[in-house]
Order: C-alpha cells, then structure tokens, then sequence
C-alpha cells in the first residue's frame, strides 16, 4: 500500500507493525504488509470515514501528549462509525511525520493508536508513511451495518429528523472543552481536573449508543465532535427542520461547573467541540426506551428550518460566545 | 465525517462535492456530507488501501500540475487496488492544505482527482480537510473481491509465489522515471516527450489485467510503483522464494531508449519508480495465455530465498545504480 517509499520506511513500516502487536489486524483475509488489506465485514453495507489531524491545528504540543494524539487519531474516525449506528472494524492509518518528529514520538502516537484500538475493538490493517514539513495522521475507519430488505443501510443519519421528534445526547457535552480551559489555566493538578482531562486526551466513541438505537428503529443521529449546536445544526440543514435545544436541560459535567461555574460549563456544552457523544433524534417513546446514557435536551420543530437554537426557559434564544475557535488558525478563506 | 472543522471548512467542503461533479459517490447508500458513507460493495471481500502524497517528497512543483497531482493521488490508490486484482469502487480523501496552497491550486487537484476518477470508474465518497504546515493528500481507496467457499479472498498477494513459476510485467517500467529525466533535462518540448511525460503525470492503473488475471487463477502479483527490482524483492521476501529478472527482457519504453539510450532506460525500468504497472507471477502457461500486454520477465527460483536479482545474458547479475531515490529527501532514520 505504499507508493514510493524509500527502503527504510519499509522497515519502519515493520516495526510499527510490530509495536502495534494486536492492534493490528493479522488475522484478516489478507492482513498488513501486501499492496492492500482484504478483509470480509461482519455485514453488507461497508460504512467508511476518513479524519486527518495535524499537528498545530488540531493539537497543541501543550495540551497533549503523541500517546493522546494517537488515541484520539482512532477514537475520531471510531466516533464517525459510532454516529452511523454501525460496527467499526478495521483502520488505516497514512501518516505524514514532520522533520522534528523524533522516534519516541512517533512510538508513542503508535502506542496511543494500540491502546484505543484495544478500548474500541478494532485493529489496524494496513498505512502508509510519508515525510514531510509538518506531522499530520489521516486515519480512515471502515465498519459495516445491516441494508434491509429494500436496500436501504441500517444507519444513522443527518437528513432524516422529522418535526414532532425528540433531541437526546450521551453523556454530558463539554467535558473535552473543560479539560482544554483545565490546561489553559494551569489546573491540571486540581482533583476535579482529571474527568476533563481524561475527555480531552482520551474520549471514547459511543458505539454501544449508535448500535443501539439502530436496532430500535433510530434513523437520525449525529456524533457532537464539532459542537453540540453546530453539529445539531448540520443535522438540521440536511433534514430541512427545525431543532430546539432547551439550555436548561444541557446535561452538564459536575466537575466542569464545579471548576468553572455553570455559565462556562453551558457555553462549553454547546460550542465546544471534540466531544465523541452522539446526538439521536427520533421518537419519544422509543428514545427514552433505550436505556442508555442519554438526556433528552430539545425537539425538531417546523419553524426556522434549517436551524437550531438554544432556547432558555423564559422562551428567549441563547448565543453562546465562540468557544472552541479560539484555540484555532485562521481558517481557510476560499476565493 | 470532519472533526472540528472550522464553519468556513464545512462551505469549502460542499464547494468540492459540487467541484467534482459525476466523480462524487451520489449514488451509494449514504452519500457524501454525513458521518461517514455507506456503500455496498460488488463483492464480500472488501479490499482497502491507503497512500499519502506530500508536497516537496511525493511531488516537485517542476515536475507537475497541481492536478496532476490530484490524478496521481487517486491513480496511485486505485493501482494497489489492481495489485490485488480487485475491482476499486469508492475513494476518501484527506486533504491538509499548507499555508501556501491557494484556492486555485486546490481546485486544480480537485479536478485531476475528477479525471482521474472518471478514467478509472471510481468515485469520491467523502473526506476530511485541515490545515498545516505542508499540503498532503492521504487517499483511500476501496475496492472489492470474490471470497472462495474456503473463506480465501480470490486476490493477487504478495506471499504466493511459488519455485517454478513465471514473472512477468504490463506495459513498459520506466517510462514515469524517464518522464522525470525529461523534466530535468528540460527536454519536454521534444516530440519524443509526451508520452514519457504522461506517464509521470497521468499514469493510468491496471486494473484490467489485475481482474483478468485473478479470473484465470493468477495468486500473485504486485504493483511496481516503487521499481521493479524493489517491489519484486517484496515477493521474493514474503515468498521466501529467488526471484530472477532477464536484464534483456525488459520491455523497455522506445522513447525512454531513443531520448536517453538503452543502459539509462534499463536502470530506469529496473529501479526507477511511479510506473503503475503490475507484475504477475504464476504458472507459464496460464500467464502466457492471458492475452494482456504482458512480457515475461524472469522466474521463481529456489535460490537465494528473500532476493530478487537482474541477471545478464551471461548470468552474471547486473546491479543498476540508485536512481529514483536520488530526488528523494533524506530517508526517515529510526534510533
């Protein structure tokens, strides 16, 4: 699978395949090492996803370690399955390795990968490796799920909310931004620190949720990787609804308020981003019979389709501040 | 399928799922914009391979376009597909976008991958997009097999080749790295150019001799985007068997020979690298009977186990020197 790589990149191919020890996926039909990985998914219809994050954008050396970045690598692409309601399987991983990328680092970013393959149940079958002026991992996640009998795949979508259902989210929403203002403000040693922490260097995807709710009937859902209300928003746009989120229902993280008060915790919970939960949209009963780790948080309405808000409880709509840009480069202006 | 995309990222994604056109996958299960794309594959064998291009190592803006840059990415994908002797269906695309790169110069990659998609058959089914310090497209593409009554995936490996058999290669090695000779000599206006040139820039995959074949019973083979000799020496190893190359046989391109003599055009063919030919290795009379533009090149030996060697009429072996690595940068060097 690589294409002009000097020889001793085939080396260091074989010796990250040698660290990744069962992580990565040997005993597929065809495993690591050839031109490409075969492999028989668990189910007809093959859900596939791709996420590249490069360093200086989509981390900062002073937020989390190579061992973070490589966990996270896998948990996004995972999360991008998970939100499918589908079983991710197998990943590979293409990785551009910057000029003061030393070999300890790349090892630990190795050791990151294995550990949340391990954690999610999925194993690494096949990369490449580039060098280049800046380091920067594409990870592609490939999972399978159920097509019914008119040939329609089993999954959760963006485009499917209709107005009369129901807007739950796992977990509580910006535990990941928390654990960033932790490290912003130097609070890493404080006990209630850890929690964030733990969501920012080391989310673990909802695939338990998403596989759930597909076997109920689920067929909207969306994983919250880029803000609660902006990806409420996409799923909105996409099914030409309208979405209301109660700012008073936000299931916030206790030690989030507790470190930084409600107001950051609320604007945390609704622009922070890189939280791996999944939102569900879909009808009340069969929502709220799920029996997962999950709070229903608003409703898809007909008004402002195309739109969600965040409503308080006197009615009025609520503006987060910008949250979790800041930490962001300028973004790509297009002529 | 974007993690902590900026809004401006999510605009500049729709502009290139309508910049493509006919090359996005519109038609699969789930297309582009979701999570993540659902696909159901023509066969239960799902093969999967990636491969990252990065500016300055992969390519040098004298030797091409940003859209043949953008063809390459996905012809180099779709030719570890044909090693395998899958069909390609859908790809993903991962792009980090450098400071540097204007939006002109990302649209024209955008269209190479377009062309490239359509002279292929294949479609573009999502992707993911950040910045950085350097550009880097990490490509995915996806393909599928025919999986026997045993289980086995009825594909090309690389750890099938058996004493006995034959070697033999598609169309004419070198031509890409002659192609490169070309622009370093700034001879590209001569007549004799254009195709050495078309092969650098616009190479097409085998994808038809891949499947023809497999169909025929063919268990080994590889694709020789990282020179003959090379790629050979990775059957070889991963056989555990000799490998022999007839330095006469070579099907040397005519222009690589009438532009740069007949010893430049052998070291070409046999170490240069980016040619998207295949290399089968099976039993004469099946390989001989394919009816393919296939010349037989050498056998599989019980000799030196692991090698592959370039023999001289005399049966002397016959050592090219280093070529395609000379424009490559420093190799990766591992404590």
């Amino acid at each position: 699978m690589t294409s002009n790589a000097a020889p001793d990149e085939f080396s260091l191919i074989d010796r990250i395949i040698a660290r990744l020890g069962d992580a990565a996926a040997t005993s597929i039909l065809v495993p690591p090492g050839d031109d490409a990985a075969a492999w028989a998914p668990a189910n007809p219809g093959v859900i596939a996803t791709t996420d590249v994050l490069t360093e200086g954008i989509d981390w900062r050396a002073d937020t989390m370690s190579y061992e973070d970045v490589g966990w996270r690598s896998i948990a996004a692409n995972v999360s991008d399955i998970a939100a499918m309601g589908a079983t991710p399987e197998i990943l590979l991983v293409a990785a551009v390795l910057g000029d003061s990328l030393t070999p300890e680092e790349l090892d630990a970013a190795i050791d990151g990968m294995a550990a949340a393959c391990r954690e999610h149940n999925v194993r690494i079958a096949g990369g490449d490796i580039s060098r280049g002026d800046c380091t920067a991992f594409a990870v592609t996640a490939l999972g399978s799920a159920r097509i019914d009998r008119a040939g329609r795949a089993l999954v959760l979508r963006r485009d499917t909310a209709r107005v009369g259902e129901i807007v739950a989210v796992s977990g509580s929403p910006g535990a990941a931004r928390a654990g960033l203002a932790v490290v912003d403000a130097k609070r890493t040693h404080e006990p209630a620190a850890e929690p964030l922490l733990a969501a920012l260097r080391r989310p673990v995807a909802r695939v338990d949720v998403g596989l759930a709710a597909v076997l109920r009937g689920v067929q909207c859902g969306i994983d919250i990787s880029d803000g609660l209300a902006q990806d409420l928003g996409h799923v909105a746009k996409r099914s030409n609804v309208g979405i209301e989120i109660d700012l008073e229902r936000l299931p916030l993280h206790i030690h989030a308020m507790a470190m930084f008060g409600i107001d950051a915790a609320r604007n945390y919970a609704i622009s922070g981003g890189d939280d791996y939960e999944l939102a569900l949209i879909g009808r009340g009963d069969i929502i709220e019979s799920l029996g997962l780790p999950l709070t229903v948080i608003g409703r898809v309405v007909a008004d402002h389709p195309g739109s969600a808000v965040v409503l308080r409880a006197d009615g009025r709509t609520y503006e987060p501040p910008p949250g979790w840009d800041q930490i962001r480069m300028q973004p790509w202006s297009s002529a």
